[in-house]
């Protein structure tokens, strides 16, 4: 049974405990007082162990995690693995918008350079700025090697990861550095007649040598 | 942005923290991994004060609240406060299956008898019969009192519900009590060519005095 309208109005529930629970649960994001509240009767049905025990959980997880110092990835230590591994191409940052878009392309496991976290992208109508984002960092760990180090662009292809990606353009192009982006085009697996005509556009102009596979 | 597939494989996350909250967070119903990685990265985006008051209220509500010894509603004290009050009709017991039922009626605010929750009804497609509800408790409740009792079903229309309705028929008729039913027929709003042919059958065979609004 789905809750009906009226259960928004939470102040029939007949117990504080409960109310105060719907509302932590509600802060989260895409979660509504009625998804809350049907969390929370669930909660209700689990041996109070379990809820310790994800509750637990929750918090653990957010006292031992921190961003990395270095690429601002997810870690329990100062540095992340990936930082520390010794067998990575410490020259080749790959600069990601968003934890999950690292956590996409380290899945491919074929990808063995660093990473950089920005924690967003530039929005002048989110008011999110450059100042906002994890740039300066970036430009120190290019600045603090002697060695040409390769930086890749791996924003998404609006006009917010565009703009982003022109930003630290002109701020790494002046430093030792090769600048790259991911490649704009029709999509693996797709009908060229369904592609729109900019990622079209884009696959001509950038059109690559032909390899056999 | 959403997650991809193949981020359901939670081996590549950064720290096993993030993926025991993950695990934890999946238990819940309705949530698949996906889902729970993002609540997991929103979690960590929060301050850490924040995330354990989260934490802290789900474990004080699953400490703190039980189901009501006498109706088995939802209450922090033994007897809830509905079953408490000294205005409501001790006389009259509305059976519904779940608290969100007793929720519904509640908010309607013109029912002032007492309620008494199943905690599901008998379904044998599910293993659920009747000795896994709160049916002997009820039968109880209605032989303790010597005065004449009004037991209201306020069961989902179901096969299930319907079922559930009949078995408690027969334990109750042939005790102290008047047994009536939810009302079934065509929905307020409801244009009547929308009706299906059982509702439009029952509201016909169950048609009432006309009453001036």
């Amino acid at each position: 049974m789905s809750l009906p309208d009226y259960l928004y109005t939470v102040d029939q529930l007949p117990s504080r405990l409960i109310e105060a629970a719907v509302d932590q649960i509600a802060t989260l994001p895409g979660i509504g007082r009625r998804t809350a509240l049907r969390l929370a009767l669930s909660l209700l049905r689990k041996d109070p162990e379990r809820v310790h025990q994800l509750a637990d959980a929750l918090k653990a997880m957010s006292d031992g995690v921190k961003p990395c110092d270095v690429c601002h990835n997810l870690t329990e230590d100062n540095i992340c693995s990936i930082c520390n591994s010794t067998g990575r191409d410490a020259n080749t940052i790959c600069v990601v918008e968003d934890i999950r878009d690292l956590l996409a392309i380290e899945s491919l496991g074929n990808y063995r350079g660093l990473y950089h976290v920005l924690g967003g992208v530039i929005s002048p109508m989110d008011g999110i700025g450059p100042s906002d984002l994890f740039i300066q960092t970036l430009i120190e760990r290019v600045s603090s090697t002697t060695e040409k180090t390769e930086v890749i662009f791996a924003l998404s292809a609006t006009m917010e990861g565009e703009t982003t990606s022109f930003y630290l353009f002109k701020k790494l192009n002046t430093l030792n550095t090769t600048v790259t982006s991911l490649a704009r085009g029709v999509a693996v697996g797709e009908s060229l007649q369904y592609a729109d005509e900019a990622t079209l556009s884009r696959s001509i102009e950038n059109r690559t040598a032909y390899k056999a596979q």
